[in-house]
């Protein structure tokens, strides 16, 4: 065993330790920087040159239970990656998962903290390689697939395994239990506690933020114990498979078995995270992606735990600012980033008809939605800078409801085609801004659905009251990951903070800056509620971890 | 407001402080004297006069939307209660407790915690009444009732406040967080986080532990900001509605809406609970009774949290031992408590045919069967301390299973009618044990179902090694609240636990004093494990406390 327990403390454990004392303050921090120049200066060829070495490969994990090979990635940006993935006899794979357990329920949450932690640094190292895969799998723009498929999924992932650790040592491994029985002898117990993980997890991966999307319930899965099963998107594979690769070298080389992260590639069409979801031996499931396959799995799906990121339908209310220039900076790029392909991404701007009150003035509903048009355009006036922002479109659908959008109602403003100088074959297109009466029914079941990609609505509303009422209704009938808002009234910002409060959103409120209500840190933000439609989790919370494992007590006469 | 902070945190911040230390530790810790002289000379006195008083009267709770009276208590013991209480339209009802939440998730962690314990310490300075009520609606008898329904319920409600506390303030009110940006200035934001309740509570009260059972859902939903509509078992009422009463004289002195805590009792025949778990306002459940309504909750109560208490077979294997006498009292105490009454009462004592090891020669199958049989007949021979250990058959039910008993195998021990020299009307029973052979299809159909009440089975099995998989067969088919266990070969006990920790049970060894499988201690010892199909949730841990509300989040541009 080369990776000791003195090893992996000497390594790990101050870096846990950070962590800890981050989750209870909410204090800025990572362990991951988010420069790429930060990892020495060959990083950037070596990355680059490791993921094309990946390519036209066969991608061998020496899993149990291989029965066949497939795989059929095509990056956004046009080429194929053509790698082949193991696909499973689960009837093999499963019990081999299981048959794992004990030596790593035997193993103190610590170690399985600090075998995590060590998963995650070998992982970071290697940052430059996971973003090209992020970006040929997701179409994110190289810098934004480095930052969110890197450092700040590692911090999400590190983030799940300190929330694991903490919530398992809330209890002590053993107690000496003595009971005062006044002249008699007291009654003695020698109580020993032990956390155990409930069973296999299945992580259903998705196609824009593979790793993002998938390291908390990885990672909090494996470090309380459990065997994880990662069924990646079929169009983003690359990313998860390499974290398995990772994980089971470092699992082999701490002298336990590897199978306790294992890959389920899936054949096109076959559709295996249903028949995996309902498994009697699934006893813990993580999937982002749709809302109907989430409602799905949380009625079916009934022996495992089962925690979704849905749809939702992002609203930001403009009451009013004092700073008008730097609300259309900060929303133009919250638009604009990766395409609109955010879970978080605003897809509402609720504008009251009558207008807004400005640091430069009254401002008309038109010339707000004018003057947002126009931060977007500048924004993404440069072609270089655009791609950079935008990245490439996921898939058709995306695009299919980006061109349909013109049809919903008036554009205000227009999408237009970007070429990309690297990879012609790329879908790069503006994002496109449609005017709608918030009054009108016709409007309301457009706007009251998620359009998820480059597609926002300027939503006319009769008044703040009146948007705030509507915030309301899209948070608790569609969901919402965040909420943003503009206000420079105390009133109404009560109100909207209210609204939050009571139907359970996560809110920014006059972002002007640096900061996008789409961009969460972890360690310090929670990423969704976990109390509206949109997600039945929070991205992280006691709430995330605390039902993988069960601490099962024994009791000894002293 | 008579209740003010300062009064609130001189009475209970220390004793908080003391439960949470306890939760950590797990060492002993109660703030409830068992014992009835603990509360004063004239209490017995007070508190028996004060339930008679109660009988024969309409208990008003001055609640909204009471559109009916209706109440039919018969205490098992014999006499009618008599009591009226208020039957909800809960279209009045909900809106009224709805609107109690915002006030309430205002209040602090710390606050609601506080007016918690003075809850609770009200209730405690009532023992000896509520004892009366325990006693007339559950059949137990005083002692347990009192001690049961008492200190040790008030216990489990303080300990599930302590882990709602504690989860509601492992994130910080607010946060100054700032983010460097090399030679920027950093990105700066003012932080808020809340936690703030889902909604309305239902707490579905159980006929045999009418407190115990529903102080800690109780407890922990209005603790973590959620308002409470107590739904008591119909033959059950009087000591969940002096509990309403009393949090809500509390609510009320400290200047909250008393509304935040609420009866709905029920027609006959009305089935309630039902239509109340679906309703969209209830967004949490706790329920303690038969897996056929638990699984109905947990597939259609979709809108809400459930936190199921069900069957189980619960499980002794004998394998060896050195203490054969402390053994047999031991077990006779459990089989005999509450007349088995107990969702933690052993069922199934599995024997092997070829007999055990003991400190006293071995003994073969019968002679072990035969030698508890005679510990039960000893233990209950003396009508008086016969009655004071196992109280009243609650209902026809048990009745019913216990007469049919004898015809399910061999009767190792006959059940005895008991006269109770104060109630003649009360059905007093000795526990029946029936012998049955392991290995026969139609005597496994009988011991792997729960036959509730004072029946046991002696299972003759191969072979140690048998047993041990009957009791994982046992634990993961039926569920387990306990599993007990008698070994001195350290292989013997290292396979048990090893099934303990795979199927997720709690494991007593070798009791032979005063401790007993079918008790637990509040602050140390888990019930259940909510890992196996007897129960979805252990009190108390994280996980029960954890997704009873969520945190919201509002960053300001700082």
């Amino acid at each position: 065993m080369q990776l000791t327990e003195t090893r992996l403390t000497e390594s790990h454990r101050a870096t846990l330790d950070q962590a800890l004392e981050a989750i209870r303050t909410r204090a800025y921090w990572s362990p991951h920087p988010e420069h790429p120049k930060a990892y020495g200066e060959s990083a950037p060829a070596e990355g680059l040159a490791a993921f094309e070495a990946l390519r036209r490969t066969r991608f061998d994990l020496d899993q149990p239970g291989t029965d066949d090979w497939t795989g059929a990635e095509v990056s956004p940006y046009g080429p194929e990656l053509a790698i082949e993935y193991p696909h499973p006899d689960v009837e093999v794979l499963l019990p081999a998962m299981r048959a794992a357990m004990p030596a790593w329920r035997a193993a103190s949450p610590e170690i399985r903290a600090l075998l995590c932690l060590e998963i995650l640094s070998r992982i970071s190292a290697r940052t430059h390689e996971f973003a090209h895969a992020v970006m040929h799998t997701s179409g994110q723009a190289f810098m934004m697939a480095f930052q969110a498929g890197g450092p700040h999924a590692q911090d999400r992932g590190l983030e799940a395994v300190a929330y694991a650790f903490a919530e398992q040592t809330r209890t002590p491994d053993a107690m000496d239990w003595s009971k005062p029985q006044g002249k008699r002898d007291p009654l003695e117990l020698r109580k020993t506690f032990t956390a155990a993980g409930r069973g296999i997890a299945l992580l259903i991966g998705c196609n824009t933020f593979p790793t993002w999307n998938g390291y908390p319930g990885l990672f909090a899965s494996l470090a309380t114990g459990n065997p994880v099963l990662v069924k990646p998107h079929p169009r983003a594979v690359l990313p998860l498979a390499l974290t398995v690769r990772v994980a089971r070298e470092v699992l082999a080389e701490a002298g336990f078995d590897p199978n306790l992260v294992c890959l389920a590639a899936e054949r096109p069409g076959e559709g295996i995270a249903k028949s995996l979801a309902t498994r009697p031996e699934i006893k813990i499931i993580d999937y982002t992606g749709s809302s109907a396959f989430g409602d799905w799995l949380e009625s079916n799906a009934r022996q495992a735990q089962v925690y979704t990121e849905k749809a939702g339908v992002n609203t930001v209310l403009i009451d009013s600012t004092d700073n008008y220039q730097g609300m259309l900076s900060n929303l133009a790029f919250s638009l604009s980033l990766y395409s609109g392909q955010m879970c978080t991404t605003p897809q509402n701007l609720l504008i009251p008809r009558e207008g807004i009150a400005t640091d430069v003035g009254p401002k008309s509903y038109d010339e707000v939605v004018g003057d947002l048009a126009a931060a977007v355009g500048g924004l993404l006036g440069d072609d270089s800078r655009a791609n950079a922002l935008l990245g490439a479109l996921v898939n058709d659908d995306v695009r299919r409801r980006l061109e349909g959008a013109a049809e919903l109602g008036e554009v205000a403003l227009a999408s237009r085609e970007i070429t990309h100088p690297e990879f012609p074959d790329a879908v790069v297109r503006t994002p496109v801004m449609v005017k709608l009466d918030g009054s009108k029914p016709e409007a309301e079941a457009v706007y009251l659905s998620e359009c998820f990609g480059p597609v926002s609505f300027a939503v006319a509303v009769d008044s703040t009251a009146d948007g705030v009422e509507l915030l309301r209704r899209t948070i608790r009938d569609q969901g919402a990951m965040t909420v943003g808002a503009y206000t420079t009234s105390p009133e109404v910002e009560r109100a909207i903070e209210d609204v939050c409060l009571e139907e359970s959103a996560q809110l920014s409120l006059n972002l002007t800056g640096g900061v996008y209500v789409n961009q969460t840190a972890a360690f310090s933000d929670f990423h969704g509620s976990g109390g509206n439609p949109a997600a039945n989790a929070a991205l992280c919370d006691g709430a995330f971890v605390a039902n993988r494992f069960r601490v099962v007590e024994v009791r000894r006469q002293a």
